[in-house]
């Protein structure tokens, strides 16, 4: 069997999600399609909508065959520890290739562009620390020095100024890094840009704006025109048993007490947390009532939203860097669900996998797994809906989603 | 002026703390009552009913004049630290007595009491030890010692074995260890015992079973006949305001999900948690939906309750030993508030007092004061009222009472 991989959030399942599954299926000729997912914290450093499950059942039913955890030291790193991990993974699977979404859509100017700066690393390098001298912020001096370098070259390079592109970038680098037998494919992405707000006449709308119209408007309806009708259900079965979304929002009440209870000298030590910004991350909670408050008084150019909210997740969920040694790789393979074919995919392939699959989390004792398994918790306690019964250790009692 | 000292918690204050005031001014014959109140987490390891600045109006309007906060470290500390703190700023105070309920009621069984225990220091250790070793826990060690010391002399000692007993023993070693000026002073207690509930036919009721009561029926009129009606209007005031009373019940959701994102290593290394409880309070956290709960899962004949929560008080708050030198002594007079009677003293004394006197906390450094200031920071957002329009910060915003 063919195996094609896919990284994903599916923060929800939308018809991008669905076009991106599709069109991997066809253009690799792939039998299944296994998704790398995040957990409950993603990479923009947010709080999933709905949990991990859920959205496992969103990609189960609109064509992805297995799902596997990306453990949350992944998930919620910067691109590149976060593309290593995914890949690492994919390769751990035996898929053939993997397939993502970019702006650009060929992958020869990916590859092309990944050997010009593995040759010329050190001039590349210097050419950015040039550009930051000159005071320009680090995405901005890696534009200028990455222009500089392709320029007078005959070939066409890929845009890495596009957010799409640049997270292909590194799945690439993290591929041909770890000389990975998985092989580059790349689809072009449609309408919808990453921030663009929900747009009634397109039946395409990214992720970002579907969050927000659901939170704006409260009613799920007006997403039926955004994504399969399998996942909507799914939203409006998890409305009716919890009653609220997962968002920053919801969970301030926890993160601003995990702010304050924290000494200066704790915050600082979280993944992220440098140069200071630990001072205004506690007066800011000290004085503010809302996450958007907090986050008007946080804000500055030094530091992205996401640069940010990174720092808050691993805040709220106690995760320090320190813990583990440096660049962990992946240990395990935590399915999280499967189609039948999936399952079939799994007993042919099982015994050449390259890590351990973990299917029931309390047989295996393993430090990012551990990690896991608390940020799965602290999620479902900052839900704090009364209607969650057993809000906490459900790593512990959920088997995969068989479909 | 003449001034006593009386230690009190006063949550809430009731008529038993009415008879204690009015009894000390007149044994003394005072001129002013000085209380030092715990602030808004207690000895018995709680968050109070009301913050301190509700309790300090009840106390002022019934007989204290003036409030100064005991800080975090002492009013949750055992009996020793917790009575060494008071007694450090009762005499920094210039208070000339300091009188305190007991069993006992008088005064000398106390004072022969410490004599002997303090001349027979090494062999009344070592009883101790042997009756452990025979298997008795430290109280009973600790009383079977104490009988075989004082068993053979013709003079009648304190009975050790009654809780005020205890808490007036160790202000009486405090006092005479620091070799302090101010004068030991016990009147009798009457009527309710330490944990007796309320009994409609009484009108002396403990603060224990005055909490059960308004928590069970909700309605605070049935207090009536067990506070003056001054503490009753204050109780009325706050929930109207605040519309919750502070319990670890209330407090669950956050100290839940400060305990589940600690690590074990971390837990282990707040004040008072020891031998490996840090694990059984994890595991309970993860298993118990309410605070009820998780007690019934953690309390062994180990520890005590008193014990346990105090350990919960701790890592609520995330305080810890480590960060102060041991035995630390108190820094400041931190006036909470006082009537006019309460002010005259203080300018007639002012110069002489022998610890500075805090009544602008924002202009104070000090790191005891830090630490109550996040402890009622942590307090006001335990009680998640949508109500409170300022519930961090008060240390800062609130000047002392003045009646």
């Amino acid at each position: 069997m063919k195996a094609t991989g896919v990284v994903v959030e599916h923060n929800p399942f939308h018809n991008g999600h669905f076009y991106h599954i599709k069109e991997s299926r066809k253009k690799t000729a792939a039998d299944i399609i296994i998704a790398v997912m995040s957990g409950n914290f993603l990479q923009r450093g947010e709080p999933a909508l709905v949990d991990k499950w859920c959205r496992t059942e969103m990609a189960l039913k609109a064509g992805v065959d297995i799902v596997i955890e990306l453990p949350y030291v992944f998930a919620t790193a910067q691109a590149s520890d976060f593309a290593r991990g995914a890949i690492t993974l994919l390769e751990a699977m035996e898929c053939d290739a993997f397939c993502f979404g970019s702006e650009e859509g060929t992958i020869e100017p990916f590859t092309r562009s990944y050997e010009v700066l593995t040759t010329q690393q050190e001039a590349y390098q210097n050419s950015i620390k040039q550009y930051m001298n000159l005071g320009l912020s680090y995405p901005k001096a890696l534009n200028e020095a990455y222009a500089d370098i392709t320029k007078d070259l005959n070939f066409s390079f890929v845009d890495l100024s596009k957010p799409n592109n640049i997270l292909g970038y590194h799945y690439i680098e993290a591929a041909f890094h770890m000389k990975a037998r998985i092989q580059p494919v790349t689809i072009q992405r449609i309408v919808a840009n990453y921030h663009d707000d929900v747009d009634q006449n397109q039946s395409i709308a990214s992720a970002t704006g579907i969050r927000k119209a659901l939170f704006e408007e409260g009613s799920l309806e007006a997403l039926e025109k955004f994504m399969p009708q399998t996942s909507l259900d799914q939203l409006l079965k998890w409305k009716d048993s919890v009653s609220v979304f997962g968002s920053w929002q919801q969970f301030w009440p926890l993160l601003r007490h995990t702010i304050i209870r924290s000494s200066i000298q704790d915050l600082a030590s979280f993944a992220e947390v440098t140069e200071g910004i630990e001072h205004l991350i506690y007066e800011a909670a000290k004085e503010s009532e809302t996450f958007e408050e907090f986050m008007i008084r946080v804000k500055s150019k030094r530091y992205t939203w996401t640069r940010i909210q990174r720092m808050l997740t691993h805040i709220y969920t106690g995760f320090k860097w320190e813990t583990l040694k440096e660049h962990p790789k992946p240990t395990y393979l935590r399915v999280l669900g499967m189609t039948q074919n999936g399952q079939k995919y799994l007993s042919e392939k099982k015994k050449n996998l390259s890590l351990p699959l973990v299917s029931r989390v309390a047989a295996t004792k393993d430090s990012l797994l551990e990690i896991d398994i608390r940020a799965s918790d602290l999620y479902q306690l900052g839900l704090q809906s009364s209607k969650i019964n057993t809000p906490v250790g459900m790593d512990y009692r959920k088997p995969p989603i068989i479909l």
